[in-house]
């Protein structure tokens, strides 16, 4: 195994939950009361997929334009709730400590550019990071769209690379990809749901995957 | 078995995550840095309990009067974040319909009374339901004073009683109880913590447990 893509929001930066009360927000201000634990199940799915599929659960068929507006509200209020995203324990570490070892890695997240510059710069990425957005593909996750782009922009063959992520569609994304998911616990989805989803491991956070970077097979032998 | 002792926030209220975000806020006007979901995970234990549970994982020491003070502070932000708590799916149904079949039922939270008002009164209980706050014991969740002083108010023996929660803690305190815990995932929490945790069902939510009341032993053979 030669490179890691990772997911953003859950995996890197600490957002989920913003994203959960904001998306909450935004279906009430259409009069759909929708529970936070069924979003925070969606969380990590493109804005539109995620608003079709509550809709779906809710009984409710929601046409583009209205998922369209309910994303782009979720995304003015996630703002004003979480101003600044903080990295997740470990994750500026970890950043730097596969930059020394010269393990190729990229970020491949269903936001949009304007929202992760701030996080990337904070998680110390510099601007010649393989960076890819949602506007950079056509279909967010769950498609393979955004990995596939990831990794092509690496330039590591698909079944060399991990997916890091917190959420079960990064788990689907990277086997769609015929890439290797590996799970971390910082979105709050838990370790039985990744593993079912086919994590080959699943950490606690970035920390923990970091001082695990052997068990990836990822460092030469020493 | 004969009586449902419930959880409030995350089981009957959808208060969850922003309970998690308030508490983020609060530790961090401490300048206490604490990724979201280590607070879900605390979720359920009383406020203090919580607030020094979370400062042994950051690896420090919090005196009683800062983890109370956290706790309050968390109380008013999240009275700012959340006004009103909407009642989760099926919520409303499943105490009526266990008044109708004179299934004896309380509710145990680590919340206080103040806050616990509205909510009650938006899930229909009337003003001579059973409810056992914070102030009515001397220690919260997971101890089992809550769940133990419900009952007697119940008037009926621990070994009948279930425990319905969204949270580990509630797993915890109602086995500690000699009551059989129920999970219910609108808090969440994944299935496979509360199974774990010792739950005997796990059901998605209100409305779930409502429609497999039978499951439980609680309704007359037909």
């Amino acid at each position: 195994m030669r490179a890691l893509i990772f997911d953003l929001d859950g995996t890197l930066i600490d957002t989920v939950y913003a994203h959960v009360v904001a998306w909450q927000r935004s279906f009430a201000i259409d009069e759909m009361i929708v529970p936070a634990w069924m979003l925070h199940a969606k969380i990590g799915l493109g804005g539109k997929a995620l608003a079709i599929a509550i809709g779906r659960e809710l009984g409710r068929s929601i046409p583009d334009d209205q998922a369209e507006a309910l994303d782009k509200r979720h995304g003015v209020i996630k703002k004003e709730l979480l101003p600044h995203a903080e990295p997740l324990p470990g994750a500026v570490s970890l950043i730097k400590h596969l930059r020394e070892l010269n393990v190729p890695c990229g970020i491949a997240t269903s936001g949009s550019r304007t929202d992760s510059q701030e996080p990337l710069r904070r998680l110390g990425l510099s601007d010649d990071a393989v960076v890819v957005c949602k506007s950079d593909v056509k279909r967010a996750k769950p498609e393979p769209d955004l990995f596939l782009a990831c990794q092509e922009r690496l330039k590591v063959p698909a079944q060399d690379c991990f997916v890091v992520g917190d959420a079960v569609w990064d788990m689907l994304a990277a086997r769609r990809s015929a890439m290797l998911p590996v799970g971390v616990l910082s979105g709050g989805i838990g370790k039985a749901e990744l593993t079912e989803a086919g994590a080959y491991r699943v950490y606690r956070d970035a920390a923990e995957l970091d001082a695990n970077l052997y068990s990836l097979g990822l460092l030469p032998e020493s």
